[in-house]
């Protein structure tokens, strides 16, 4: 449907498609009178845009948040690009391809996710396949994990960035348990699988990416644990023992108390568990954040959360 | 039926009743004979003791662990009292006080447990005013939230203790809420009530007070919400908002990550939750601490956790 | 006098009244002439203005920092207010209200003295009433007092704001002291009336509200001592203990040394006062930031120093 | 030829083997004759002796540091064993074995070097394969990177664990660089190898594992660039660029500079060499620690530096 | 050669002289036609100018990074300064005078250094005289050590700034090994001198001062180290322990592993060394930020990295 | 008078002199009888003693903290010295002299104090050199002032160490001035002289060195601002600036507010007065803590508050 996204936007195209109108503002020109200034956005990125003719008319169809049917050109004004807006109207969220405005993983969500049940079918251990097969079992479950961003920009921030990142913690679970001997690699690959599945919750993800309101105060931690507890509600007679380490490795993967784990981890597989969550996503959120950088240069701006720049070498130029 | 606490002890004392055999270490004299030392405890402190006769004999008939009856003198050996024991012999837990060997509230359990129903009575809220029910129909629940400690060592850290400082929340909780207008009060005192229900499960105090595997691997935080939700799937339509506020103010009243919580306080009844907690667990943590210490001194020795002397001031001289 | 306030500016207004011209800056128009650019405010907030006749007269009439009197009309120019002034004219500072200019408290500054003053003469201990006295009996002391705000941004940062939180201190002061036995009511209280004296001298409050020189460079903390110490040194043979615990009282309200505290409680009335002081900054000051935020939100904006969100709760709609 | 190890020790044994003689004090008995307090060592710990015969003579005989060889028999001496020697000789560092005295890796060293050269023989960017044949070219170096701890108490701390834990670390860097795409294998093994070399020279491993002098002011970090820096002095025409991001990783790969990296890590290969060195050196150091503590008990004593007890299981019991 | 720098700029002034284009932005005005925003800088700051003119012959004739000639007239916009471009062509490198576009210490290059040299030759050590020689014979370095800066922005952060930082050390270390007795001062001296050398390859510094990619990626600490082992390499004999506390001094001259230090200074010359850094470095930088405020501030504005105001006192108004 | 001291003890020595009694407790041996363990200390440290016979005529004539007259010899005990007293009687303190009980600096306080008075004599500053005056006029300051320590452990930690430092501080602070121009060379002065005072306050040395009561609840930098205020209030007309100044240089001199200091450094000259205070409290700590170590060891042992251990270099040996 949706064919122009912001990010190819160059001076002098002529635009006719679909935008998120992000935000709206009336002013006025110094001869008095009106004119808007707007916002769009699509899963690329965010475009300013101002409208100069039938002003009053134009302004009164659409409200910020909506989908907007926009037709105008591209110029540049202070050293960005900016939509002069010939038409605008609403249209309805029916017509709209909600993965054009939201940012989507690039690889194929269901052939990961058949990688993913591949990998945790191979557990062994009764009570943890039995939890693992509840939790397919739940249609509800399975859709919104499959679409969940695992994170609002920290790493893998957009749509199927959950099962993205947990696939590739599973598989690296894997690899890690087969490294060492005397892991409870069941255990492990477990943990890696449900760490984060609090974070279908945590977040909404329908039209935007944002934390909800049971995400702020809960957190997806928290979260995660009490959808173990309601799925350990239906199995009968799970060993204590296995349940506590199970939780015990959702609640300290973050790894210190100061960056929200209640518990710091006390077993050898919620070490481990802790360190590959941070390689996973140290990994893909370092690789966005270069890829959305100047590509000829060989260092990125400065990170402000990781408090660096980051090196892509010379080989990349 | 015990009488004689090692708190009283004087060189000189003759003594006929029954400790706690913390340690048992057999050892050899010069003489090449064998010689048993043993550590004696109940629930006022410590005591070295040490077998010269029968020892072999002695040692067959306890393990450490055991309640032993001792007969024996006591004596100053290198500036601590000693213990010389003429006869050892295990007791059975059947005929023993548990509260003789556990250190207990200094107030009266039934009737602080009365206040706390007064007081949570008063709560109108109705589906708060259900979910407190819940708790106190648990026959279970109540039986141990009257004897659990609220800490090993920090604050209220003997049998009664979550009681007395439950009690004590939520009086503060009450008082603080009437001080400022627009407090949700029935969700502050809600909150105060159930923050630390979890130690009921993190600890074990029969006898002894110590973490227990799920204490140390989840932590009553994460424990605390556990219990709640358990009894929230058993009440219809509990008001979602009303759930995710009260289950923040558990997780978040220790105040910070550093200290456990997975988020910080951000509700104005949490925020406040977390401060009442923090004056109540070291008014109390303070003064037990002062109370322990030589009462001839105006200083306290050096408090390691807190990093620092407390002043008792020449008026308690 | 001032009828016209900032908050309260709607495009299309047409204005007559005054305002503190906060900046002002020369600028040039394209085609060579010039044209004036002014900040306002009053005690409710700032406005962007413009004059672009008669400008060079205009200018030279007023300086940064004068009272003016303003006639002109209100705009939008890019997503913001601006007022178009036609006339701009200094006016006298005896004509003003400073009230006008700077935010106050919402209460009354005389019953609130009054009530600090009950609560303070209920005071038994010898000294501590006499040096409390000493303060009353001090008329400059008390002008400053009853204007003096308890901050610059972060609470009660509004003239009359430290009497509204000594007041608050005090009261919660009484009740702790009632709920715990065993406290110094009187020293809690001299404590918490004295904690913060010092932000009389820290901070300038007559035409706006900025830290001091000395403020600056001997925090409200040392001065408040010094305050101390001049009251002193007018009453004979005030007790050297009271004196010195009743110092730490004040030195110690922060806390920790991170927050400016050269020493830490180490009185258990320092350690309630401490507390106190926290649950009344924070619960003021979280308040005010969540009064100027969005009503139609649940969620306030991030807040930088506290550094999180705040939830109104949808009860608050 | 040492066959008696102080792990084994029981009570009634008699001893006719060789010690390190890590202490000796002649002290006083109350009659006024002398005795002699001694500390052994040999790989499996320490334990204390004591001479009560032929003092003068025996203490003269003997140096602290020195081989002796010890007769004698062991009693329990307050609960702890005790050696009561009868005869005490020094004896030639020629007839001993370090390995006796010195705890050494569980592997085999020759099979593990052997495996550690066919990963780093599949090296294919020339300079790096040329760097990585300079170090397997110096005999020396070989010699000492066999032998040499990779830590002192933390992990790894024995003859053969720099190599045991660069063999793991080699193979780690495999997996991890085959999960995920576009990845510099070569550099991220040559890194792996090449990481922690510094530490041939930071500490001293002949007779007892301690930091050197050249360790202790410089730290392995440093010494271990200017081991490169040497060898890259012999290899013409090196890459800039690549011999800078090699080095980068040497001297990134703790992470942070509070763990004493002048630099974080900047190239995705410097951020999945810091993580897998924190799996490798936490897995085998908790791991070593389990392993020396009760088998009966599911958690470990305290570990003082992770500041936490660790849980084994109850399916290790 | 340059005679106008944008420090004196006045409106109204005609501008005939060269600049660095720093930026460089073709824009579209609502006509249609295009315009140019620039920003140009020399050693005194930059200045933002804008074409109307030709613009798309003048922007074909410039790159940003160029030198080039402008020919045109300030006007004052939006509150700053604008430079109204009547012509801008590219000129070469080589007509003009990096000082002229870099800012430079304000103290004379060669007169420093003769002082620099006559301090270090009262250096009587045989090794450290020797090192020292071998820097000075190196003509290159001492090129390059003449005009690096000390930073990029903290102190000494212009053309020259690392050897008048040098200078100040020396001499401050000269000062202190004489103040106290027993200090190695020829080891002091020489730590000084050496301590910053990395800086000549952390920065760029022709055009432009910048971190370069080595500088980045290894940190002038590490720099520095290798910068002195090549020299040693062609010393003989140089003694092990006067090398290792020489690169001690310079790896420990940051005092703490949070600042860059992989250890702290354990020698008291090491010790010395990091305070004086501290004094000199903070001195400068503090002063240097002073002199940019507005001098008839008794306050500066908030300094960011040191997180306070500075107070320059009244004396300065 | 006093001629023996616990440094200079042997083995076999006999002794007749004067200790203090610091602890003293009643034992009981096997054979029923009491024997008396003791501690005795002088200025150069501690020794054990046992008293065997007249054990109960003995204690009761002496109380720990007495002056005691010793007679007995040396022997040797589990690897260090024990004294068998024979004879041990109290001793009036007017017969002793304190300065054989504390340490003290090796060097003449006359002549330090001497060369103080003439360096702060330079001070021309008008109202500094009156305040300066006002000190050195007061007589029980002087005589405190000569004779305090600077620390309890710390660094001139010993009777006239204050005195010590201050003088170093002094005369650093006039080279530092003197190395850079713009210094208020006598506001430098003045604040080293009394950036310390307090703490003839916040300790007590008459017989043992260590806290007083307020020094613990007050601070030695809140004290020395009373010291300075009760000074003021006798010089008419004090310049507001210079003494605003110079408070802020000794409430800021710890730099930090973890430190201590309510606010940080904010001039010049309290920014210098921080670091050289640094300089000479580590100089002098790490010095004291070197001499008290192996004189035969290149590295010191671990120094728990700096964490490293320090390197006092092969030369030393």
């Amino acid at each position: 449907m949706k064919k122009y996204f912001i990010t190819d936007i160059k001076a002098g195209d002529f635009i006719d498609d679909i935008f998120v109108l992000s935000e709206k503002n009336l002013a006025q020109k110094k001869d008095g009178n009106n004119f808007l200034n707007v916002t769009l956005s699509d899963k690329t990125g965010t475009i300013k845009g101002v409208v100069w003719d039938n002003v009053d008319q134009v302004s009164a169809g659409v409200s910020s948040g909506d989908f907007v049917h926009i037709r105008g050109s591209v110029n540049e004004y202070r050293e960005a690009f900016q939509l002069v807006i010939k038409n605008m109207e609403k249209c309805s969220a029916d017509v709209i391809n909600p993965s054009d405005f939201l940012p989507t993983t690039s690889r194929d969500i269901e052939s990961m996710f058949e990688r993913l049940l591949k990998i945790t079918s191979s557990v062994k251990t009764v009570y943890l396949k039995k939890l693992i097969q509840a939790f397919w079992n739940d249609k509800e479950f399975v859709r919104e994990f499959k679409t969940a961003p695992a994170g609002k920009k920290m790493h893998h921030a957009y749509i199927g960035g959950l099962l993205e990142h947990t696939l590739s913690m599973v598989s690296l679970a894997e690899k890690v348990a087969g490294h060492y001997g005397g892991i409870d690699r069941d255990l492990l690959i477990a943990g890696a699988l449900l760490h984060d599945i609090g974070k279908t919750k945590e977040f909404e993800y329908q039209f935007r990416i944002d934390y909800t309101t049971r995400g702020r105060l809960l957190n997806h931690i928290v979260i995660g644990i009490e959808m173990v507890d309601e799925k350990l509600s239906g199995i009968k007679d799970f060993p204590e023992d296995q349940m506590v380490m199970l939780k015990h490795m959702i609640l300290s993967h973050h790894g210190m108390r100061e960056f929200g784990s209640p518990e710091p981890p006390k077993t050898i597989e919620a070490v481990i568990l802790n360190y590959i969550d941070e390689i996973d996503s140290k990994v893909n959120g370092i690789r966005d954040f270069m890829a959305k950088e100047d590509p000829n240069e060989p260092w990125t701006s400065y990170h402000r959360l990781y408090e660096r720049h980051f090196y892509k070498g010379k080989k990349n130029q």
